[in-house]
């Protein structure tokens, strides 16, 4: 059964298409902000929505430390919680144990980390990992993988995670079978498994063949985005572009910029995440034409009435918020000025999206 | 000509009625909320309009230490500046330079006080607050009045600061007389001459009557909310109710809670502005059915599923946020926990009024 369906190519690798989840069809290429403890940063889901985003990301790691998932999974789970009502991605905490805690211990069976503000030790698993998932409530969640940085890795070290990856995969899709028993296939989450391997095009090319031949529903590519060159950023893209199993949508973790995104989804990628663009709003930094980077805090903006980006409909811009406005509200500190740059930054980008989109249906 | 058209009473001062300026009828009783810096803190125009708010009061004081009128008149005024199409309100930037400023040195001629982050001198006058609250445009404009405080001050000092705020207000009509040269009735903003006397009932009383025998389009009360208790409030607004012209609209500064609001509308006030609705809520205390304070942060509502207030139409309880997501979400920083608060507070108020409004049309 195909999940994933072509409704169009753009280049060698890029597709238009569609999948349906059990809260609906994603249409892609799609770019998906991280509502990391809950809520896409200072946005209500409502101005969300009006960027004309469709799935949005929450971390497991967050939610899991606060306010844990059980209270989360009470009040209903993620889509009760955060009043989100389309469909919702969980990462699988794998990322945040091995990039945000302290003495994170890896051994075959999990990894043991320190609670970064009670100091407890807290234990991780494939298993726990698709419980805390499915408690949340997600309708696509992520296999637990074991992530290492790029720095001071042994190729030692790199086969190590890469083995243990696929050995802990296999253990996540039994744990998610026996989860999912009694759902039937419209109502059970989709599975994501991860490929890993490092900036080791032969690793990642056999990680890509390990993952496409277990029963998962969707290919995610993880271990990138964590300080490597766009130049290797491409690298691993292009390799994996010609492999990828047709039928299953691919996700690209924790990427990026618009000219990342444009080579991953040219590369055959559906759909990315990222904190980039609410972040860098945030920080008065924001997107315009051409994928020019402008500042907001600049002092040339200070009596500049044009919006971000003349033409762009988001609101932020389609309200005629001036650049100097926005320049002023950043310099006193109000978190409007925030609010409205992440606007414009996330409509940045699914405008580049809806341009594929666009482009293909027509052509 | 009256300004004000009476549509209706409720107890003994209470009443209903509307006004018309140069952006529009203003129906009241009305509560305003304060955009300090050109914005209604961490909410968009949109989800102001949202709450039933039909006015906002930017501060004088603030918009000119930054950006400056100068700016802001460039960028076409308040309106163009911070999208609020609607009436706007500025205050005489009185109230600040004497309770924000240090070293402000008053003399018959004006006020000299220090920029707060500059260091450098800066000088207002009647005429000089005139001057720019006209060019940030604002369409209710308030006379520069010489506010003292409550405590350690000597009825000479009182008396003083109120036959100068008195002198200064005719100055003020004659620097908005000539600033308006030019305009028709239909197109000039509205002036509100500010009634002083801190807690002397008489005084406040011949106050009300110099201020209602100058050319003022509308009656400010001023000096209140600055460390009074509510008796010695409430006391001002009760020696005032019987003594106002039923032409004019009036206007109480800085108040408030909603019970101190219930008071002053139920005692001829029109119309309020206070910082309280939208300060609270980003400190997490939102008002709840029967005017009770809650505090968001309490562990109490840890789990609780229900919105602030059940019932609530505005977009923070009819879209279902929880407590305990708004629990979580002030908890770990979110500024979106403030926006929903302020939007919920901002509705609880103009409920209040719109309340009165019904109730009268009706009877």
């Amino acid at each position: 059964m195909s999940l994933f369906k072509t409704v169009g190519k753009f280049g060698a690798y890029g597709r238009v298409g569609e999948f349906k989840t059990r809260r609906g069809t994603v249409v892609t290429p799609t770019f998906m902000p991280d509502a990391t403890r809950g809520a896409v940063k200072s946005l209500t889901p409502e101005q969300v929505y009006g960027t004309g985003v469709q799935v949005v990301l929450n971390n497991t790691y967050h939610l899991h430390l606060q306010p844990g998932e059980a209270i989360v999974e009470g009040l209903g789970g993620v889509h009760d919680f955060g009043r989100w009502s389309g469909p919702i991605l969980t990462d699988s905490g794998g990322f945040q144990v091995f990039s945000l805690s302290k003495l994170s211990k890896v051994t075959e069976e999990g990894v043991t980390f320190k609670h970064p503000v009670t100091g407890e030790m807290r234990h991780i698993t494939p298993e726990i990992s698709m419980q805390i998932q499915f408690a949340l409530g997600a309708d696509m969640i992520v296999a637990f993988d074991h992530l290492i940085g790029l720095g001071e890795v042994t190729s030692e070290q790199t086969l190590d995670a890469f083995e243990r990856t696929h050995r802990w995969l296999e253990r996540c899709v039994v744990e998610f079978k026996r989860l999912c028993a009694g759902m039937s296939e419209a109502e059970r989450p989709l599975l994501f498994g991860v490929v890993q391997g490092g900036l080791d095009l032969d690793l990642r090319r056999k990680s890509l063949e390990i993952v496409q031949a277990s029963e998962v529903d969707g290919i995610a590519i993880g271990g990138l985005s964590v300080g490597e060159t766009q130049a290797e950023l491409f690298a691993v893209l292009e390799a994996l572009a010609p492999l990828y199993d047709p039928t299953r949508p691919r996700f690209l973790l924790g990427v990026g910029t618009p000219s990342d995104l444009k080579f991953a989804y040219e590369h055959g990628i559906d759909m990315a995440d990222c904190v980039l663009p609410t972040r860098n709003a945030r920080h008065a930094t924001v997107w315009t034409t051409g994928d020019e980077k402008i500042h907001l805090t600049n002092a040339q903006f200070n009596e500049d009435p044009e919006p971000i980006e003349p033409g762009c409909d988001c609101y932020a811009c389609a309200e005629g918020f001036s650049k100097a406005f926005l320049r002023h509200q950043f310099k006193v500190g109000e978190p409007l000025a925030g609010s409205l740059a992440s606007i414009h930054n996330l409509r940045y980008l699914t405008r580049i999206c809806e341009a594929y989109r666009l482009n293909e249906s027509n052509g």
